[in-house]
């Protein structure tokens, strides 16, 4: 019953193998540990993060394209973004699993209208979360310690009759545990023989501490809890929520749950972010155990991460393990030369496992050979030592200092080496532009938003155009504001290169207000597409919002000319 | 020698006694643990921070009132920063010490003039890295083991021969002695021998997990290296260090080193912002352990390190542990009810011992006995089962399925309970806005940027007021751009409310773009500040950015105007 992958009388979810090509090693057979993602539900108590629908929905296909075993979506009935994302979410690898809580007391599981509208999402799996420490128990909720087991196994029981895979979220364990342990044990039992198929030990308000976690989860297991039924969730209260899931899977467990980026109530959720690369590159967690995550699956980790920031317009977390822009940033003299002789000197994993780069100082001679890399990839050449390469590496160090970031909008890297390299045609200037954002009440006297742009701009000849676009809608419609009306006017006449233009638009913006009070700069980054299929990001920076968003429109259109090969 | 407070024959620093009232239990005698901070000298690692001498100065004395007992001011002789800081400090409780390296092969110790440097810096203790791995020694140094020895030994004698307090930090200790146990041990027996009052175990490389720390502690100490003389110093490269930190300390070591707010090479050090709380709220470290942090000190925590964020403009955390914005912030409605019962119900510490406190956000999330306390906190009344709290919930559920955010903008929060509950004066309506953003040259031929904006206000009487302001900045100039300019119009004429509002100023401003695609929804926040030192956030929301912010500006005059019983 001490998991190996295969066999072991409990059931496992109905998921698909996944790859796992390159991970059994010659004669070792590992265990099956399985990933809870909860990202969408515990990571939705962040303090300042929502998700909406759609949010939820591309999040959730990252999570299954990464390979986590199940996919917490969220509370059914709860609020109608939950409600929204299960009645949409399609078929997915990994098993959608809906949230709620244990029945309320004097009712039957199949009368209680909460339960009903966690059970009616349909999903797969449910994860009910309910009392197991006497205090909670007596003091919030005012029943008895009976009734409080009979919600747990009532409620599990309805699940597990209905063919759904049962989860029991254990709620304040450790606490519980430790106060009334009989109690909290028996609460265990409940769920387990009324059919859950996981009981997870939750570290609800993170004051436990990996020692304390691995001594209760072997005296868990030992008092009958079979560790193949056991599941662990930390917060990272006191810093430890990764040690503590650690200390778990080595005392027996195996579910582990967390969250992208450490999302969570208060300090957050154990970090999958940090979890999965160690459980994967690191002994003895790789020798012994299999998640559903692959070698591939795993390089795509950063970009999962910094997708999920972006969503959530979020700061990507520079130290963050593994994934973090500094995680392998050498920055002391001292390793940085001894990392040239061997990387393996000073770092513990090869960062491109996990979608990383190893980054030094950018005027070392390390510096310049990742420029020139750089460079090639988009197709130009600088010799080794070219002086044009110095200079553009300290271009690039006083942009950044200025709020500009190259690493999020490759397209106007390039354009800033072109012009360095002396291969960037002139193209047009832009002599002047004006928008205008106005709302009033129209003939009708309905309240309406008035958008309106004006560019001139100066052509080969040379020639002047002017160019107006003016866009009007009711204030509950969509208006896609002063942005879109300077891209418009921008792209609508200019002349020789007209063609060129033909079918680029922006489908997105991301604002970032840099640095703060009096030294705030706001940085824009707009993603452009074409006709052809090309997905490519420009940089703008500006005090003035409209100023950033202008230059990077313009860094837009210049790149895909460039690119085109425009002639005049 | 596994010290008592008093006692043991190793020396301990000369530091005054600190205050431990309130720290000694009856009957118990704990044992000394030393911190030892390195913010300063690891911390001036982290990819980004740079301290000028004023700034070191100003954290080591910080750190000195803290109740840190070693203070690693940085590198003497390395660059003109660490330098003048030795130059400058004066004397501290803590012990002063400067870092450097072991002498070189090949030369004497009092021949080395980077030691000399570092020794002429005049502390009471230096602490000196060198290899303990040999592969290091071989690979990196390019010396035979046996000098390797010799550096150590040599260059440890002369700091004891000098009569400072020495320390040795066992660089890659941990991965030295996996690869070649008695070489590492032989290391580390030679620093003791020589003279040194402790051997820092490092993981430098960040890539030991805190089982084997813990393994390899009792190893060392079963090989006869005392406990008390030996240090811990991690990295926080699988996001363990505080764990392994624990760890260490649990096998028997007496000195933790660490940084504050984490700072540190790649993903930082041992955090001893959280480890720090642990030590002296948390068992059994509470009782088995004292350090020189009082519970007076403790209580400054959250301070020391906003201030330290503030002083390096760094964002802070705020999901950081104990001292974080969002560390005990409740969002969860089923927790945050059971908060206002009970507070230890979800809350593992006083947030009061730390300098923090409770934080129960307004959303949606939240449940109608937090609506009501959090209004009865705002002076607002409404009695238990009022519909209109039921009405308030569904009004932010539904609003912050459209975009809006109240957790991070409780002034909207409460204008839109003021309105439900009706409690909300008209003040002003605005019937009108344009405002213009225009990049042209100007008379002179500059190029400038142009923010401009009229805003027409109905006020009471009625009487309609139209407002307009203009500016116009180099482009190279902070120009705050089409919110601002908004913001001076809005606020110019507000007739019988125009004193109310003096002192008015915007202070941040967020922008999130939700949804996606043509879904696309812009979310302003903003930060608003005025003369009575007061701070409050609100949120617009539109497919407009100018829209939006201008919806959240409104909100935020509208709430300094109800908060101060504005009248006409």
């Amino acid at each position: 019953m001490t998991g190996t992958v295969e066999g072991g009388a409990a059931p496992r979810p109905a998921a698909s193998p996944r790859d796992t090509s390159g991970q059994k090693r010659e004669g070792a057979v590992r265990e099956r540990l399985y990933l809870y993602d909860t990202t969408l539900r515990d990571g939705q108590q962040t303090q300042g993060v929502d998700f909406s629908v759609e949010e939820k929905l591309r999040i959730a296909a990252m999570l299954d394209a990464l390979g986590v075993d199940y996919i917490e979506g969220g509370w059914p009935g709860a609020n109608p973004t939950d409600s929204g994302f299960f009645g949409r979410v399609g078929e997915t690898r990994a098993r959608m699993t809906a949230f709620g809580m244990t029945k309320r007391a004097g009712r039957s599981a199949a009368n209680d209208e909460v339960l009903a509208q966690v059970v009616g999402a349909g999903t797969g799996a449910v994860c009910l979360v309910g009392k197991t420490h006497d205090f909670h128990v007596e003091t919030a909720l005012g029943i008895t310690l009976e009734e409080n087991l009979e919600n747990i196994s009532a409620s599990l029981a309805h699940l597990a009759g209905l063919g759904r895979e049962a989860l029991f979220d254990a709620e304040h364990f450790f606490d519980g545990w430790k106060a009334n342990r009989p109690y909290a044990l028996a609460c265990l039992a409940a769920a387990v023989d009324a059919g859950a198929r996981w009981v997870v030990l939750c570290d609800t308000n993170g004051g436990t501490l990996p020692a304390e976690i691995g001594e209760i989860v072997s005296d868990v297991i030992a008092a009958g809890i079979p560790g193949d039924r056991l599941g662990i969730h930390t917060h990272n209260d006191t810093e430890t929520a990764v040690a503590g899931t650690l200390a778990a899977v080595e005392a027996g467990v195996r579910q582990v749950q967390g969250t992208l980026n450490g999302l969570g109530e208060r300090c957050g959720n154990a970090n999958l972010t940090s979890l999965i690369p160690t459980l994967l590159l690191k002994e003895p967690w790789a020798s012994r155990y299999e998640t559903g995550v692959s070698r591939e699956a795993l390089a795509g980790l950063r970009r999962v991460s910094r997708t999920l920031d972006d969503i959530l317009n979020r700061l990507p977390m520079k130290q963050a393990p593994y994934v973090g822009a500094s995680a392998f940033a050498h920055k002391a003299g001292l390793h940085a030369s001894a990392i040239l002789k061997d990387p393996t000197t000073y770092e513990h994993v090869d960062p491109a496992a996990v979608g990383n780069a190893r980054v030094v100082p950018m005027s070392s001679q390390a510096g310049q050979s990742n420029l020139r890399h750089r460079l090639e990839a988009v197709g130009l050449e600088a010799a080794k030592g070219d002086p044009a390469l110095g200079r553009l590496l300290e271009l690039i160090k006083a942009r950044e200092a200025q709020g500009y970031a190259y690493d999020s909008a490759q397209a106007s890297f390039e354009l800033l080496a072109r012009e360095e390299l002396g291969l960037m045609p002139r193209f047009f200037d832009v002599e002047r532009y004006r928008v205008i954002s106005e709302r009033r009440r129209n003939a009708k006297g309905e309240l309406v938003i008035v958008s309106e742009a004006v560019v001139t701009v100066t052509l080969p000849g040379p020639r002047q155009t002017t160019s107006f676009y003016q866009n009007e809608n009711p204030t509950d419609q969509q208006d896609a504001g002063p942005v879109n009306a300077l891209a418009v006017a921008l792209a609508m006449d200019l002349g020789p290169y007209q063609d060129f233009i033909a079918g680029w638009r922006l489908v997105d913006f991301k604002v970032r207000i840099t640095g703060g009070g009096t030294e705030a700069v706001t940085r824009v980054i707009l993603d452009s597409e074409d006709g052809e299929g090309r997905r490519w990001s420009t940089v703008g920076v500006s005090a003035n919002i409209v100023d950033a968003s202008f230059n990077a429109l313009v860094d837009a259109i210049r790149w895909k000319l460039v690119r085109d090969g425009a002639r005049a």
